[in-house]
Formats: structure tokens, C-alpha cells, sequence
């Protein structure tokens, strides 16, 4: 145990999966603490967390970090062994680069076309723009032409984006209908993901696909009603 | 001269300013340029950030970096002297937290509540929103009690911060009439932004308030009439 470690966080969220396999990567003992009611936040949620109320949360020695990607950062810079991030400043500098372009752009851009756009014209053009923004990171993986974001090895970006697309993937074809990522559309994007669900760590941390579905089609059964 | 440096920017972007400040607070030499037709992107910009088609661009040795917090954290670890961002990890997190905070809620809250809002209902909702988004700010400087974001000196969140609450200031005051960011609501925000203000390193780089207060009006009257 590296000392009093906790993660909280919810068992269907992509973000407390990277947080997860990250600590599983550098071998890290913690503590984690399920804290699913996402309609009432908890009371440890809020004061944890009370600027964003979101999980994942990590508290180390007491103090608490909300935010995915500033706790992978803080767990690479804490336990340096077998970094996540490139070590050359430059490669760091593209790591963050691509890691916000993920969660500021194509999270957002995927949300709007395949959940939240009513079908019809309006859908049609959220997905005209949510193409162009996976174009961005789909003309970035065949240029550099790798197995996975970070290269040969599972590396930060692919930890931040591989979550985030077999969660897409899944609530796209099986959800809402929606199937924006597909094989034939973003074919680096799409080897790159299965490269990524066939290695052992992150076949550790995928959640089951059923159960993954069930959860969230509730949501979308709650959004539809409410 | 450090090498091959550029910056790429415009003189009226505050987050242009923030990689000048940070490079000057370094005492790293570079050549800077001016890109500041802001309607019709440049072959240069275009090639050099092709995915955002926005300045800053930090050119080191040929290879561009975009994105302007991922540009000082580049040059924060490849020049080390007089480090920008806080030493220890937690420090250091809690620094991108908030630096996340403010482009990421702080900014499109600012713009939506004084710029894009029609007056009337909406303006005032987005201004309730914006009060809320800056309150925990204001809550967490509160907290502190220091001089700046970073303590007694200027470090990373106020060189983010402190150039948008600048720019906000004006721009509410004076271009569009919409004050969010006053000495009576925000009083710890407004002090630090003084403090900010009367440093010499913030006094070298915050442009002329009637020159920039022309170009926003001019934008403005540009959207106006769209």
C-alpha cells in the first residue's frame, strides 16, 4: 500500500477507468470507494470535490484531486517509475495537446451528434461536425502510423482517448443509433481501439459490455422522459 | 538567443501574452511575430496549427506547439530556471485545476454572459451563471489569502488567470456594458487582479487599454452588423 491512497468514483465512467488503469500500470495499491448514486451526489463527493462534484476523485494523504487528466499527471509526477507521459518535453507537450483535444472536442462533438441533437436536420449537421473534429485525430494516427497513440506501447493518449471511443462505440450502435466511429469512416481510429481492447491492462479495466449497455440506456430512458 | 524560438501571435490575445510573460519572466530571448489578420488565417498559422487555426504557436527548432497552457508547460520543462509552475505534485495539480477552470468554465461562462447573450432574460440568466462560475474562484482565492493565485509571487494561474480577468474587465466595462467582474462581488478576485496589474513583468505585457479597447469594439460592431 503507497500510504493512504483512495480513488472515488463510479463504475460506468470512462474518466475513473483511465485514473484506475493508470494506478494498475505503475503498480499502485489504493483503496477504491463506489460512489454511484449520480443523481444525489454524495456528501464525500461534495466535499471532495466541490467546485466540479464529478468523479473520479483521487485523495493521497488526505487531499483531494478531482479531474482525470490532472490525476494522471499527479500520479506520474509523484511515482515516477514507468511513466505514463513521453519523457522528451516535446512528445509531453503533443501528449497534452491531443489529450485536451479529446475531452474538449471530440467528447463534446460526440455528445452533441449521438445524444442530446433530435434526429432530423439538426442531428444530420452535429454529425457533419463531430466527422470533421474525429478527422482531426484520425489524419494524427495515420501520420504517425503506429499501433497506439503513444507508439508501440499503450502510452497517456491512449489512456485518455480509448476509453472514451469503446464507450462511443458502444453508446453509438447499441444505444442511440447514432454510429459516428466506424471501421470504414476512421480505419486508423478503429485499429487503434481494437489494438487497445486486445491488450491485457486494458482488458482488465473495460467494463462488461452488457452491463455497460443496460446503464446506459437507463439514462437514456430517464433523459427521454424527464 | 535560445536556440531557434518563435512565437507566432497577436498582439491583442491574451493568451499570446501569457506565453510572452512567461518566456520573459524566464529571460529566454526569442523572435516573435505578428499574425493578426484575424479574418483570413495565414499560410503560416494554417501549417503550423492546422487543428485549431488559433495563435499562440511556440515554433522551437522547427516544431510547433499550440495551445497556449500546453506551451508553457513545454517551456517550463525544457528551460528549468525559474519554474513557472509550482515544484511539488500537489501543487502542481491544484495549479492546472484551477488554470483548467478558468479557460475551460471562466472563459465561455464571461463570454456568453457579456458577448454572445441578447439583453433581457437570457443575459441575465447567463450573468446568474457567470456570478456562480467566478464565485468559486473568488471562494478559493478567499481561502488562500495570498497576494496572488500562486502566493506571494506570480506563478502559473495568475499568468492564466489575471490576463483574462484583465481583458474581461474592459470588455465588460467598456465595450459591451456588461460588468461581471466588480470590486464589490468579486473582491479577492479584484484584489489579486490589482496586485496582478502593478507588477513591472504584467506592466511590460498588458497592451494599451484604448488600443485594445478599439479592436474589441471594432470585433463588436463586426458582429453587430453580420
Amino acid at each position: 500500500m503507497e500510504g493512504d491512497l483512495m480513488v472515488l468514483g463510479v463504475w460506468a465512467s470512462p474518466f475513473v477507468r483511465r485514473v484506475q488503469m493508470v494506478l494498475d500500470l505503475k503498480g499502485i495499491e489504493y483503496e477504491y470507494r463506489e460512489d454511484n448514486d449520480l443523481m444525489n451526489k454524495s456528501p464525500l463527493l461534495l466535499k471532495l470535490n466541490p467546485v466540479h462534484k464529478k468523479v473520479p476523485v483521487l485523495v493521497h494523504h488526505g487531499k483531494p484531486i478531482p479531474e482525470s487528466q490532472v490525476i494522471i499527471e499527479y500520479i506520474d509526477e509523484k511515482w515516477t517509475d514507468k511513466p505514463i507521459l513521453p519523457l522528451d518535453p516535446y512528445d509531453r507537450a503533443m501528449a497534452r495537446f491531443w489529450a485536451t483535444y479529446i475531452d474538449e472536442k471530440c467528447l463534446p462533438a460526440f455528445w452533441k451528434a449521438a445524444w442530446v441533437s433530435p434526429p432530423g436536420e439538426e442531428r444530420e449537421k452535429a454529425c457533419e461536425e463531430a466527422y470533421e473534429v474525429f478527422g482531426k485525430l484520425e489524419a494524427h494516427l495515420k501520420e504517425g502510423d503506429k499501433k497506439f497513440f503513444g507508439g508501440d506501447d499503450i502510452g497517456y493518449v491512449d489512456i485518455v482517448a480509448n476509453f472514451l471511443l469503446y464507450w462511443f462505440v458502444l453508446i453509438g450502435e447499441e444505444v442511440t443509433g447514432v454510429r459516428i466511429l466506424t471501421e470504414e469512416r476512421f480505419p486508423a481510429l478503429w485499429e487503434c481501439l481494437e489494438n487497445f481492447k486486445g491488450s491485457p491492462i486494458a482488458a482488465r479495466h473495460l467494463p462488461d459490455k452488457d452491463k455497460l449497455l443496460s446503464f446506459y440506456k437507463s439514462r437514456l430512458a430517464a433523459t427521454s422522459s424527464s
